[in-house]
């Protein structure tokens, strides 16, 4: 059987594992909806105390939800037992800040002194956007998900790490532009309510029809364009910074984990 | 003028002056109310990570807020300019996890391989549980605040750092506990909600009259005690894992931002 995007299974379990087979490769965005997405980024030891000083300093990108010690590839908290190696459907590798590698699979970059951080992201709240009213047209057509853009915000810097903003973009109507904001203020470990909204020039995104790492979803007549901070800032980071290395998810290819979203909601 | 908690001055700056000039040595709660409080841990660089590790791990006790450059003792966001080494009412000094010396100022431990971090305090929501309805009985009497105890909770270790986690207890009216809850759920990076409501004895604390390191509340008949998680948690952490230094404010002795309160609250 061919997978596409509406047979794939709905435990998170199972996804994983079609993950980790390479059956899946594309992105994740709308499978598992309603379970706990997170993005990925794994440095040495050696910048791990930087890369949480940064987390910390820009929680909106970056709201931590599980560190894996030094070494160690299994996560324990978001999925008991998932190899971070190798249960996403693909990663991109930095070296010197230059993207070297976008595999399914880092089991060959692996090192004892890796550290592995997974923080929220805005996948996390689709489901009770959804549940809200607000229909996920961003996910019809090519895009199959939000839009992600970097754009002329700067992040706070920390140590070596200091880089501009990524964000995420969602066409939502006008009249519903409110509701959005309160349904996703409810989830701040998943980068919470809009960084911006509407004018896109305004935070330096030129072309809203053209991502940069996947295709954009487009607005029909009445729909605002929300923007949410994106968990991909650390790899405008890493173009920034140049660490030695950064391995992280592939924009829109995230870790999808056991828990429902709505135990990791605020209120 | 003979100061006290009713004559001392309602703006942080003010208060803060008092406190470096060794003016005001008591505890800190019940002055500049409405502005935000922080917590605070110093540890050299060498255990920094394992330290906001920590933080990360524990978010209920340890909310980092700010966390100052490695050798650097000034405040930047919460108070600019603040100096962290004399602007507290007083502070704790661990050598090997034992306390050694309960200063006023900590200027002569200051050492350029120290890193400074800030991390909320459930002062920082006691205006809005007045503006509430909910009248701070706690402060009345001896105690002139919150009761602080240790309780048998342990912690999520990080790297070489364990122990059990502190608590506040506020006694409140039965009929206003969860307007407690609800009001201090709106503050997550001040410790958000209770911890435990009711009976102490299931956390391991066996003598609500009796705090470890500042006069405890007496509660009234109708008051069910209530329980936030606590600052002053790295203390306790200092004592079961014996890092070789550690500075922390003397509990109950917090620094005082300039920050408005309702400005640290997440809605």
């Amino acid at each position: 059987m061919t997978l596409s995007r509406h047979t794939m299974p709905s435990n998170p379990a199972d996804a994983r594992e079609l993950f980790r087979q390479g059956a899946w490769t594309e992105r994740s965005t709308g499978i598992c909806v309603g379970y706990t997405n997170a993005n990925l980024c794994i440095v040495p030891k050696e910048l791990a105390y930087d890369f949480l000083l940064f987390c910390q300093r820009n929680p909106k990108p970056c709201p931590v939800l599980e560190v894996l010690d030094t070494g160690d590839p299994i996560v324990r908290q978001l999925a008991e037992g998932a190899d971070i190696r190798t249960d996403l459907p693909r990663y991109r590798v930095f070296i010197d800040g230059e993207p070297v590698d976008e595999p399914t699979d880092i089991s060959k970059y692996w090192r004892d002194d890796l550290v592995t951080f997974l923080f929220g992201c805005s996948s996390t709240f689709e489901g009770a956007l959804e549940a809200a009213g607000i229909a996920p047209r961003w996910r019809q057509g090519a895009a199959t998900g939000s839009g992600i853009f970097a754009t002329n915000i700067q992040t706070v810097p920390a140590g070596r790490l200091h880089g501009p903003m990524v964000v995420s973009m969602r066409p939502i109507p006008a009249r519903q532009v409110p509701r959005a904001v309160q349904v996703t203020s409810r989830f701040p470990n998943h980068h919470g309510a809009p960084v911006h909204i509407g004018d896109p020039t305004v935070i330096g995104i030129e072309n809203l029809s053209k991502g940069e790492w996947v295709d954009s979803p487009s607005l029909s007549p009445g729909d605002v364009p929300v923007f949410w901070a994106c968990g991909v800032t650390p790899q405008t980071v890493a173009q920034a910074s140049k660490p030695e290395l950064m391995i992280t998810h592939y924009p829109g290819h995230m870790f999808i984990g056991d828990i429902p979203s709505e135990q990791q909601a605020a209120l």
